[in-house]
């Protein structure tokens, strides 16, 4: 960059507005509106939640996954899926001269070429219709990620969140969607969570109730539209918009079906079939006893989503207002990416609800023993034994950098650590090591070859109790 | 989007650009240019390399953290540190009115707000600063995650990677050093690499170096950015580059630094202090036995981000002719974000490049045990029995659709699974069932009852061979 300032001829020009615009002040160091930093503690949260569900996920034989957060604009654009979310999709500005050649024009796809992932399952699709040659079919596999979208921030509602899809594809077995449910549910019920209800339904039910209740073809996307808003506008609201939908007032039937009073028996009259087999899913999900409060039909429950072709279902509780996953079966998603249509089933957590609703846990063995250095001389030593006791695998944090043994303990107490192994000189001249209950504040010296046996009965008791 | 036709006064017009348009052929299903996908197999080995790096660093008492993938762009941009990749920002474009009001002006910046970082130690320090009053310092963080880089795509070189970052924040003390460097050096030996060489040099010596060498101060970055291309160019290429920027012949030492025989004895009579202090943190990392196969001091390592001020290192392999690894002190950088500086030191496993130097290794205790559904009547029955196996930590993959024994065999045989438990009728009404081992071909017959210690053993077996 040239300098901000020029002599010629004996002339000396400055120009202010750069010299200006050079001290700009430092920048927020707030995250971007919408995103989220975590700190240790929420992110050893995540971390260990994260672990638990993709741990669950492959105890049933499903495999992990990844795709990239950024795809081709066209791959994201027009999944027939997005619907809603394609509008807010993060868009990627072209670079160099793919940016020049763009000035002038006025769309924003002339400026853009890349976009950021919405959902987990457009690129999962993708991926089939890619790899379709290497996979051998019926494929179990599992995705755990994060997505955005270019949400109106707001309270609770985030721009980057994660999701935890769990899919099989290539199968139109009813055993998939058995298999999925029972992935989730028992995810969920190791995370520690209780009190779940998984809602079900069947696209094909949803458009046979629009015809029974005489929406035409144009309006049965609006009637599960408006349906699927249930959790965010009051009741009468939504009445109001299927009269005006309907152009007339709403069927005993119609009221039954926002009660939630609509049964699948008298689905049966509409799509004997379809009703058949939900019926059979349902109860074959009882006959598994699964970790669920309750398993039931709702003939109002539409999941936004205009790719399912089949089964929806959705995994709600009692304590929170709205969906804490959902899924269901979307046989024709992959078709848009290939000539080849593969059937296809799903389900995904909502990472970041589900982990609002469960409470902080914590095992006592997760934290390390903490290490004071007394003395600097003996730095490398206390490093020494610290990797001996890391070999058992128990964790080990020792202070780094010379300060008051004060200081050294406010940063273990912090930590909420509570065995701290002291060892000064004196102990180390008589062969000792001093292990402080930070709990009790009980102070035990101990020959230091008895060390590594006695952490690890100590450390086991207190994580089993 | 309004019809692409319109009627008026009897008159059809029809805009053919706009139906042709709509007529788009499906996406491309390769991912976009410089991303990758990863299937099962590589998206496991994946997750395996970083729990291991990630359970490593939480052993040493680091703690996780996260950051958002977008960052407000005055916070990427500037950094003092990113230079050469600051240009390599992906940029996102401004949305609605924003993007509206964007339109006509030239810059990349009127178009964007929004960037995906391009590093972890950017988002790290503006963390520190956002949250100096929460945290207890010294404060011992890892960060796992991805970054993004608009990279020309080339071979080997992705737009999108992961860094494996640990850091000590608010500590001057050398003990920083040893306690980052110990746990990037027994992350990569619990990964299973071996051979691996540290070298260590200080920006200060470069910076004497560069006036020993007679390069005036504005040289000086220049001079380190030449050096810190050694693995890119021909050695003859940056000693002609050398020559032109000094002006004259290149001197004997500068050629000793060029071939790494420059010791740190001769680097005493220019800065002695550092040349001291680095001695003593190699002699400290040689006496900790860390598993690395040579701890070497190299005047030429430069490490090319200039937010570095004190020591730098790298991890260097026999195998790779480029580092897989590196990190230093950056004690300004924080002080960018916040009136107050805080010294801060740190290490980052290049993770793609590490996992490129790894052969697939997998225990068999990885890989679930595998039950055929040979009558649909069964499954019930036998999810119930895979949930109780399950509940032992043993992974059961069930096939999930009606289907041939042999299909099922094959699916069990493409997944690479050795344990296979057969139940059929006839097994069932004997209160059998049949391990079958795929490996030796073997089948036992066993009483149900036996099942889950049988499994047990084996499956211990098995993975501590």
């Amino acid at each position: 960059m040239p300098r901000p300032y020029s002599c010629r001829a004996g002339v000396l020009r400055i120009d202010f507005k750069r010299i200006i615009m050079t001290k700009t002040p430092p920048p927020s160091t707030t995250p971007a509106s919408g995103f989220r930093d975590f700190l240790p503690v929420e992110a050893s949260r995540r971390s260990r939640l994260m672990s638990l569900i993709s741990d669950t996920y492959e105890s049933f034989g499903f495999e992990p996954i990844d795709s990239p957060a950024l795809e081709n604009l066209n791959v994201l654009e027009g999944s027939g899926g997005g619907d809603e979310n394609e509008k807010l999709i993060f868009k990627v500005l072209k670079r160099g001269e793919k940016f020049k050649q763009a000035l002038g024009k006025s769309d924003e796809n002339d400026y853009a070429d890349l976009g950021l992932r919405f959902d987990l399952t457009v690129p999962l699709s993708r991926m089939v219709a890619e790899y379709r040659g290497q996979i051998h079919f019926p494929w179990k596999v599992f995705h755990i990620a994060n997505v955005w979208r270019a949400e109106r921030a707001q309270k609770g509602r985030f721009r980057e969140f994660t999701q935890c899809d769990v899919d099989i594809i290539g199968s139109k077995s009813q055993a998939a969607e058995l298999e999925v449910i029972q992935a989730v549910a028992w995810a969920t019920h190791r995370a520690g969570a209780r009190g779940f209800e998984l809602k079900i339904n069947d696209r094909r039910i949803l458009l046979a109730l629009a015809k029974h209740f005489g929406f035409g073809d144009s309006q049965a996307d609006a009637f599960a539209i408006l349906l699927d808003k249930k959790d965010k506008v009051p009741v009468d609201e939504l009445e109001k918009d299927l009269c005006e939908l309907a152009g007339k007032k709403l069927s005993s039937d119609l009221q039954d079906v926002l009660r939630g009073s609509f049964g699948l028996d008298r689905v049966k009259s509409l799509v004997g079939d379809i009703a058949d087999s939900l019926q059979s899913l349902i109860e074959s999900l009882e006959a598994l006893k699964l970790p669920l409060e309750r398993i039931s039909f709702d003939a109002s429950l539409a999941r936004g989503l205009s790719y399912y072709t089949g089964t929806v279902f959705e995994l709600r509780h009692a304590s929170a207002g709205y969906s804490l996953g959902g899924g269901g079966r979307y046989d024709k998603l992959i078709g848009r990416f290939s000539k080849h249509e593969v059937p296809a089933c799903g389900f995904s957590i909502g990472f970041d609800r589900l982990l609002l609703l469960l409470a902080e846990s914590e095992t006592l063995a997760d934290k390390p023993v903490f290490i004071p250095v007394m003395d600097e001389k003996l730095r490398l030593k206390l490093s020494t034994l610290a990797a001996e006791i890391r070999s058992e695998g128990i964790k080990v944090d020792l202070y780094p950098e010379e300060a008051k043994l004060k200081a050294q303990f406010k940063f273990a107490s912090d930590k909420a650590y509570r065995w701290v192994l002291i060892l000064g000189e004196d102990e180390d001249k008589e062969g000792l090591i001093k292990l402080k209950d930070f709990q009790s504040g009980q102070e035990t010296s101990l020959a230091q070859a008895q060390l590594k046996t006695t952490l690890k009965n100590l450390l086991f008791q207190a994580s089993s109790r």
